[in-house]
């Protein structure tokens, strides 16, 4: 693995990272956050196409992020279902 | 420009759309929303490691897609500065 990839893993972890706090905060309260649920559709819907597109391109730092990211995201989702009022 | 280029771009543009509701939310009440501060450099220092990423591998889906995110979370975070309280 070249330094540019460990370059590209750290942007999308970086990137992923935001819906972490979010995640925490859901835990903490067992209250679902503002964020919309067809925000995140679309922001899943996104990972899903570049996940797609880093196959195509055989990027590893792409795929794995964005796989992170979707993870994240449906976690995200199920705690919204999970605490919804 | 291939179609698999236009998925990466499609790709972006939805997982950087995820801030225009909070840009609106917060022109619309006036009020900075409650992400933090430390959150938006964490997501621009990954976007421009993005950027880097993309110019070393000539990829142009995930250099203007982050461009365009980066844009985004700098007007969020004028527009946080702008309305604190």
């Amino acid at each position: 693995m070249d330094l540019i990839d460990i370059i590209g893993i750290v942007a999308g972890i970086l990137t992923s990272s935001s819906i972490v706090p979010q995640i925490v905060k859901t835990l903490k309260k067992k209250k679902a956050t503002e964020v919309s649920v067809f925000m995140f559709i679309v922001m899943m819907t996104g990972n899903a196409l570049w996940v797609y597109y880093g196959f195509d391109k055989s990027d590893v730092a792409i795929i794995s992020t964005n796989f992170l990211a979707l993870g994240l995201n449906i976690t995200m989702l199920v705690l919204k279902y999970r605490y919804r009022s």
